[in-house]
């Protein structure tokens, strides 16, 4: 077809453009040498791309997209591709586009330890910065599990969450400057290290969290904390979601800003861990219902921390809201505990086929949406398991319905009864005021959940503002608005 | 003239319409009731209004908007008029706007203290939103001099700042969702109370800082924290500002989020309080050329935390860092040192004509910036007595050139006299890579900076989305963007 004969010669030139702007070892096109690029890390989605670049600097990033708007070739930014809902990978609907990969851009280009700030280049790893802001005695406090793979440039984009929201907010609120290439190929160059700026429209926020639709990040600056180095941390069974919820009100009144993490899963959750990741244990004697892990961190008054820890939970037993309860008393069962947290995804995936969903409602609604999700679901698949994995502090509940593999094998259409079951969980966050992504982002997954449940005046804003930005819809076309 | 008369048609029936929608009583139109609408609380700045129009909902608010929008009459949104940059009154130059002057919209419609948040009107002042939040055991974190008559619809449009930003962040940094009349009358409803939502752009950072150019805000949702009972209070004399910054890093070292206040005023600053406010008095023995009042706050442990300032601060001494110190012992003495700190603006308006200027830079760049705008003034006016107040903290620094009545009174060109020195001390900022308004925003007297120190690319930028979301520049004309 003349089409797809005109498709070919405009790739052609493109990517002639391209090897001749960056080196041909910058510029990937083999099949074999795509693959990586073009599927999610968990193999469920896989898109055609014209080419895979790799710039080293802003300057290729600026020119790469000046010559894909100039080809009419869309551009996909990718950093880690660690994506929980196919936001890194291209779809199979519209052009394939060319993916940016931020890998080489990697360098941390300064640190200004007395005014708390770093600036890097999208594609350092996370880890990476939160170990040289360590060294300068500094937290870049956002963590979370793909830590060790995940990009500056994709937490950006998604305004990624994790474990230490409760204290520290987002990505978005670690944040101080941005530097963006724009749908025109100009640099933003927004790479302030102020703490107070209030000089019109905070741009940044326009790039933050919007999944590389409106611009490509390529450098930030990050906002450093003093650097914990004492925590207390316990594992206790509350008597119920709403106990904890009060349990967690007690703990913020009394430690305040001490409080970094009140992190929930059920007993359902906390089996499968026992039974399929070798080494982990029940801390408590006896299997409960429900499950909290708390931690406190502080620069100062670790004793003090452990005795106020202690106090807390000695005050919610007393106030019959706890079955029991253990404090870790040395770095090794600190780590323990944190295991137990950290091996949910493990377990789940051995155990059985969950649907997971990213809700969240306000934090005093948590046990209400527990509740009536449950009986959404049970509506639909009577006595069906139930995974509770909560950020219980930020009214993030990740409510899985769980089947075990021979169940999920013999149901007729399994797609739609995903597709149902998170509907219908989502549907009672939404009651609730509550939001169908909490961390996670839209990506390819979420993307009906916006057509949903998105009001009219919220869509047409985001699209004015798209508009506005990339007015020939070359950054990430379908994504984000649907 | 056929346009006035046009226009007066078009106003009279306008008004007539705005009175038939919202009552005779919410629209004001006579000359002495537009007076405290129309002219700044200082007296030094006004301009013409079409009418000042009180709604009494949010409903309201959309309506004035719709028959604003049909009589082609700009929109002024204006809340407690405590601007200091001229920002809430109208300008000379442009069609006199309708004021929408959201007094009236003061409901606290809903505290969820489990959730830490509460849903307001626009209008409500900011010390009713403080005390209601304490009356539930919780803070609303941000502070400033004119809390008690500034309204939080005015503090979101312009991002205010004030005493507590070193701990709690800015205006934008304690919201969680607002309530927005669009351009075109359209209500967006996103008072969301979630601490976590990741669907795409976060359209509250639209309105936010925008100074009602883009919308109104008419509700907002905000962001409460623990309520920190237990206050430790010192004032010291650091060597000098280098010093003070050496210090700082040794309290955020130590005390992490305890640290809720570190403010440094100079010499000259101290000797207009002393001179100029009956009752203040130096807290030490001498006067020094460098001041800091520095607090920490916590929920818990106010012996352990006396402690710890008293020991941070023998560091200090120790290591050669300061010259005195003395710590508050009761809230009374507490509270008088506060009121120095309190009591600068009094001071400096009776002792003289200062120049304010509102900078801020890396907190790291503020003794250079000291230094440096120093010299930049004294290259000018040898000699001149400077006043600095700095949030030292947020690397904040108010640097005021600072005249005798007489010195000022023989000028030749007061005016310009002005705008060099005032430009001369913004380029330091800016060559620091710093901002010319860190936290009292743009206003009217901030619009030739914006044009001076913003890229084409942001300038840019932030037209095209006000163009996206009011294409008729029905907000604010004039406003923001120069």
């Amino acid at each position: 077809m003349l089409i797809e004969e005109l498709d070919m010669k405009t790739v052609t030139a493109l990517i002639a453009s391209l090897e001749a702007e960056l080196g041909a070892n910058a510029v990937l096109t083999a099949e074999s040498d795509l693959a990586p690029f073009t599927e999610d890390w968990r193999g469920r989605y896989k898109g055609p791309a014209a080419a895979v670049v790799q710039p080293s600097n802003t300057s290729q990033v600026s020119a790469v997209v000046r010559l894909c708007a100039a080809h009419g070739v869309p551009v996909l930014p990718q950093g880690g591709n660690t994506s929980l809902c196919a936001g890194a990978v291209p779809a199979n609907v519209g052009l394939p586009p060319v993916i940016v990969n931020l890998t080489r851009m990697r360098r941390i280009r300064h640190i200004d330890a007395a005014n708390g700030s770093m600036e890097v280049e999208a594609g350092c790893v996370l880890k990476t910065i939160q170990d040289a802001a360590a060294a300068e005695d500094r937290l870049y406090a956002v963590s979370l599990g793909a830590e060790g793979s995940c990009q500056i440039g994709g937490n950006l984009s998604t305004n990624a969450g994790g474990t230490a929201v409760l204290r520290y907010g987002n990505t978005r609120d670690n944040v101080l400057g941005l530097e963006v290439v724009l749908a025109d190929g100009t640099v933003w160059n927004g790479l302030r290290a102020l703490r107070k700026d209030n000089t019109g429209l905070d741009l940044k926020h326009l790039f933050i969290g919007t999944e590389g639709t409106l611009g490509i990040i390529t450098a930030a600056t990050l906002k450093l904390h003093p650097l914990p180095v004492q925590h207390a941390l316990a594992w206790f069974a509350p008597v119920d979601p709403a106990a904890a919820l009060h349990i967690l009100g007690m703990f913020q009144a009394a430690c305040g800003s001490r409080l970094s993490a009140f992190e929930m899963i059920n007993r359902r959750q906390l089996e499968l861990v026992i039974e399929h990741v070798p080494g982990r244990r029940n801390p408590l004697s006896e299997l409960h219902e429900w499950h909290v892990l708390v931690e406190l961190g502080d620069t100062h008054g670790g004793e003090e921390m452990a005795a106020l820890m202690q106090q807390t939970l000695e005050h919610a037993a007393e106030s019959g809201l706890i079955h029991d309860a253990v404090l870790a008393t040395n770095e090794t069962q600190r780590a323990t505990f944190w295991e137990i947290r950290h091996s949910v995804s493990e377990a789940n995936k051995k155990g059985g086929v969950g649907l997971t969903t990213d809700c969240a409602v306000p934090v005093s609604a948590v046990p209400l949406f527990i509740e009536r999700a449950t009986q959404a679901v049970h509506a639909i698949v009577p006595g069906l398991d139930i995974i509770v994995v909560a950020h219980l502090g930020d009214g993030n509940a990740h409510f899985i319905p769980f089947f075990t593999f021979d169940a999920w094998r013999q149901l007729a259409d399994r797609s739609s009864m995903a597709n149902t079951l998170r509907r219908c969980v989502n549907d009672v966050a939404h009651e609730l005021r509550g939001t169908f992504s909490a961390e996670h982002g839209v990506g390819q997954t979420g993307l009906p959940e916006m057509a949903h449940y998105k009001s009219a005046a919220e869509l047409r804003l985001m699209r004015a503002v798209k508009n506005a930005l990339d007015p020939h819809n070359l950054f990430n076309p379908g994504r984000l608005l649907p």
